[in-house]
């Protein structure tokens, strides 16, 4: 028995196009992004990858790629769960804020610590700042969400921490009933399920860079450990192009 | 304690704008259709009416009208549950037919007595149709689908028997828990919803017109008795004159 679990992160929102910082702002996509996720689809049909239950963040920028890839491979009606578990790493002050001139204006160094180290989160969020997520509905305790205890700021190790729990009562569960499970999420909280997934040391998962909706497939053991380490691109030659892309953002 | 429904039905189809017979043939929204959906969702962002789930049919153009209309209104967050009780009409041998041409060839009694009679089913659609659902993966039993027994046709009275067992198993529950549920499903699905929350008889059901994309209110009391018969539009006129251009469908 090997089961099927298929990531996908979100294509281009408006604020990736304006070199914005997003983390949990509620950004959408932009009219390159839908595109992405229209040709993301396409790969999953192509490949006869079809889900059978996608799990996305409460972020629209995964919402709506994951409501358009299905819909062009014919699987829009396949069951819905959301999980904030699965939002992007919340970017702390730093939301709102452009990336070349985060980077100008605390260098090379600092900006890349906030950016790749593990255990580094940038400065708290105020709650009265604009971008911040204090009293947002979608978080309410009631629903199963942080509540007043939202992250004001994250690293990865506490994107590692938040996300677990949901992988193991929401996903594998999914998986285990054989299900083919597609996970519509973030740059980070992808590569903090990849980081568990593959066994990734806390400073090697600094140089992995996940490419906007490129598909990538695990196929995974009794044991839920990779067959394929790293996984399969659907369209390798893409991914490894758009990852590249991505590493170099915040670079003029 | 009154519970709040809010029914609406999707917006404008490529086959409604084709004027061909749909029923469970999957077809997408027209760009109209994507404006109304937009419009819909506006209105219940202007009126403070934000759902707190949403229940869909399997048929794209219901789950994209909700989803339009609940990014519009910043609910796209939420929960999400299908089923295909809540599909349109199975219409039988005139799916993909023209109303036009099917009014021309059966006289307007027939075409009448198929549309609007509440137990008269029109003739069963052939299993190697190529407007058959026979096969199709989304209906399978062991998702809690019809499997092989799903409809060649459907009259009216087909429609409330097979949509009954979902209100009150998947929709009620919601509402007794005090959320505000959001029903986006199809003209025949919501007439036959709304034959039973508001005890129109087998007669009258068939003058009631449920206009696209127009949302509509249902304040329910514990019994789930509607407080206002009929529910009330967001938008009334708007809705009148929509309901008007659905009576008229298939007149030239």
């Amino acid at each position: 028995m090997t089961y099927t679990l298929v990531l996908l992160r979100h294509g281009e929102s408006e604020w990736n196009a304006l070199n914005l910082s997003t983390g949990w702002v509620d950004v959408a996509l932009s009219e390159k992004g839908r595109a992405e996720a229209v040709a993301g689809g396409r790969l999953l049909a192509d490949k006869g990858l079809l889900p059978d239950v996608v799990h996305t963040s409460l972020l629209r920028r995964a919402i709506n790629t994951a409501a358009i890839a299905l819909d062009v491979c014919d699987r829009h009606w396949i069951p819905v769960a959301r999980s904030w578990r699965l939002n992007e790493r919340h970017y702390g002050a730093l939301q709102g804020k452009n990336k070349s001139e985060t980077l100008q204006k605390f260098g090379e160094e600092q900006f890349q610590l906030w950016r790749r180290s593990y255990d580094v989160p940038p400065p708290p969020l105020a709650d009265d700042d604009e971008f911040s997520q204090v009293g947002d509905p979608r978080y309410a305790a009631e629903l199963g969400g942080p509540g007043d205890d939202l992250p004001r700021t994250e690293c990865l190790k506490d994107v590692v921490e938040r996300m677990l729990p949901y992988w193991e009562s929401g996903i594998v569960p999914d998986l285990k009933a054989g299900k083919t499970v597609l996970v519509t999420a973030h740059g980070n909280s992808l590569r903090a399920l990849v980081k568990h997934l593959d066994g990734i040391s806390d400073t090697d998962i600094a140089a992995l860079n996940i490419p906007t909706a490129q598909p990538l497939v695990y196929r995974l053991d009794e044991s839920l450990t990779p067959i394929v380490a790293g996984g399969e691109y659907l369209d390798p030659e893409a991914a490894a192009a758009a990852a590249l892309a991505v590493a170099n953002q915040g670079k003029q």
